[in-house]
């Protein structure tokens, strides 16, 4: 039962871990209504039969792609979490988008909204310091080193460094073991940690005379991510066309 | 000597510690010259002779004003560190400035560029999480406690709240023993620690589900404040009236 | 089916979330056998029937005690986790142990192992220090403030303080806000911080000249007992009597 | 003029950063004397002809040696800071002392309080973790990475696991960019991080299911080798022979 003024909401791959608790996220938000949670064996007109407004996708990147094209042909708006996302899927997104001028899709890679500030936040610090560097820590199941999140941050400082025309950062090491002075993103030294008993955590520091800023971003708990998925299915309406991560709608 | 386009530079507390450091900062800028070095001993003239265009005073609250009037009436723009400024003090500066419009003052209680850029991500971060606390650390020297960037801190924190609707701060302690729990400042809870060892340290923590975001500023030296007032000497210039703090110099 | 070998044991309050934990941990040792999962509807009987040896009590305040007199009157060794045990409790439980020497009982109140050392470090540290300060992060469920465990530090840092003739420490806050300063427990500084996101955590500071040695404890997650339940499974049989705590156990 | 009961203390590199910092110190120390402050045009008779009992050594690996030879044979005890010590010198140090039974000398890597207490816990507490990471932190003029203390520190800790039968730590890393994971010392991943605004810091992390202990030590200042060299001239009249590294004057 749809209550009214609500936002009614859609989940694809409703049975899954993820999609499990932002189901549970969308229930226990009174401002938006679960219409339709479906998973692998259920078909997508469960979404349209329900009036589905905006749609939360947490599944496969072997089906998204078809996920979209059907959401966005019924004018769905689409918050979604799933990876794989290349510049040639995100034009194919955008060329379906052009036949549908009133639908927003927002492609995150992120929704934890303590990493997207850490970023937001280090890309503004970036050029007012000499130096700066990143340290990623996780689980130890972790497969690849550096994290994501950790090389994007390290781009964005790069970035805005070289905006700045910032100098190079100091560095006097002239005798190193392989490997001690991290990976180089961007020219920013990367340095990732495995250890057991941590989940995701990314510190980054910054340096000038006399004084150190850290910014440090904790995630202990997988449904980390579902406060940003609920900022996202409330404003991916408002924004027609892509939006590619969740700080625009932060409103920084 | 000064060098064509330089700024010409004074200094007013010259030979205190912290003006000291000043003067070594000002002459190691290529982009400033030191044009004169005052000290208690010293007249205001020496200033106006040298054709100071901006002066910098870490003096004393008992004879800020006096040279801040001198300098205003003589149409010298002003980079202000001396603490002491009460509204009282803030109005007449304005009354002064009004006769002045091209001269522009920047009086701030501190200079430290990690430490603003720390209150300003505070203060933007504070709406997105359900909880908030400071801890402060300093020299077991200092008299007061809470800091003042700390209360300062803490009241931006709270606004931002206010602003936003966010509700009260999730905390079910019923039985704590007396100071367990901090000062509450804007309904902010403040802890201050004392530690031999340590200079001047602030850490922001925020929480939300599942994820914290915590952003700590380490100052280590009395020299830390050099990079800050040399941006507010740039860009005081450029803001005639009165400035409070240098983030607004800072472009965030 | 039991292994030949292993040590036998039996777990009281093994429905219970923290029970059925150390269920899981047991039986993933390949040295220890489960041989008796008993929770409140079921009969202490079970665990002689199946020849327990160490058995494993996370119950309740009211049940403990019998279950203890009935462990010890049948020669089972216990690993207690269970809270509420004063001293009165504990020379009743001594009393027991007099009638049967060769049983062993262990009561702790914390088992997480990084507890345990952060504690025991924090004890062996203090002496070497001018201040020593402690700030334990909690998550806003927690009704008391401070933690136990940060009492408890509080306490064996203030007590190898005194043995060593320590002198007070170095504290010039002449004007503080109520609570700035934290708790006053055995003459060191406690501070309690309650924040979303967070779980279990303690900090302990040291600070003497130009320097600083911080230990740090995190726990996210409630299994963090399970290791130093084993280890008290595997050492209790080799310690009759009453042991107070794991570390004795661990062998500093 | 020498109190009675005093140690009569002298001082080579007595001019250099180091040794005024000492000098001060054992002048502030009520229980030792400085007897002669000797620097690099000075003779090391004023050692001799002032009665020192305990010298003190920061001077360069190119007089080091000499400097030994002259204290042992004049029967002088030595606390040694001056770098450079291989297994050869550390074998003709020893072989002086053959004749001189009766002298101490201490050769410390390391005379920081903190930091030798942290590679101590570390040691400690390596057997109990799944995992064990270090992160070292500096000023970005430091030309080696890691730094030594962290190499020893790693060690120390892979030292301690192999006796204790520890398995490999988990690490599930199958795609690393160059550098990501640190440098490997014996089978601890040690990353080296250079940053404007710090001085000397390290991290020890160590992790099991649901916890993580992290040991940190921060040195903002080069006074903070103080203590230590005082615990040193305390304490190395009552070691006869050599000892090296100043923890088993520390009586952990």
């Amino acid at each position: 039962m749809t209550e009214t003024g609500t936002i009614r909401v859609g989940v694809l791959g409703a049975k899954g871990k993820v999609g499990t608790a932002i189901c549970e996220a969308v229930e226990a938000a009174s401002d938006l209504t679960l219409v339709a949670a479906v998973d692998r064996d259920d078909s997508l007109s469960d979404l349209t039969d329900n009036g589905a407004q905006v749609v939360v996708d947490f599944t496969h990147p072997d089906v998204v792609m078809e996920n979209l094209e059907f959401l966005i042909g019924n004018g769905i708006h689409a918050v979604v979490g799933t990876t794989g996302f290349d510049e040639a899927r995100l034009e194919q997104v955008r060329g379906w988008l052009a036949r549908q001028p009133e639908v927003g899709v927002l492609i995150a890679p992120n929704f934890a909204i303590g990493a997207v500030l850490c970023m937001k936040f280090a890309e503004q610090a970036a050029r007012f310091f000499d130096s700066a560097e990143i340290v990623e820590l996780h689980h130890p199941n972790k497969a690849d080193a550096p994290s994501g999140t950790a090389a994007r941050t390290a781009d964005l400082i790069g970035s805005a460094r070289d905006n700045a025309g910032c100098p190079p950062m100091p560095d006097a090491t002239s005798t190193a073991l392989y490997g001690a002075r991290g990976a180089s993103v961007s020219g920013v030294h990367v340095h990732s940690i495995r250890l057991a008993g941590l989940v995701a955590h990314q510190e980054v520091l910054f340096g000038t005379q006399g004084e150190t800023l850290t910014i440090r971003h904790d995630s202990i708990d997988r449904t980390s991510f579902a406060p940003g998925v609920l900022l996202g299915v409330r404003g991916v309406a408002h924004r027609s066309g892509l939006t590619i991560g969740i700080d625009p709608l932060m409103d920084l």
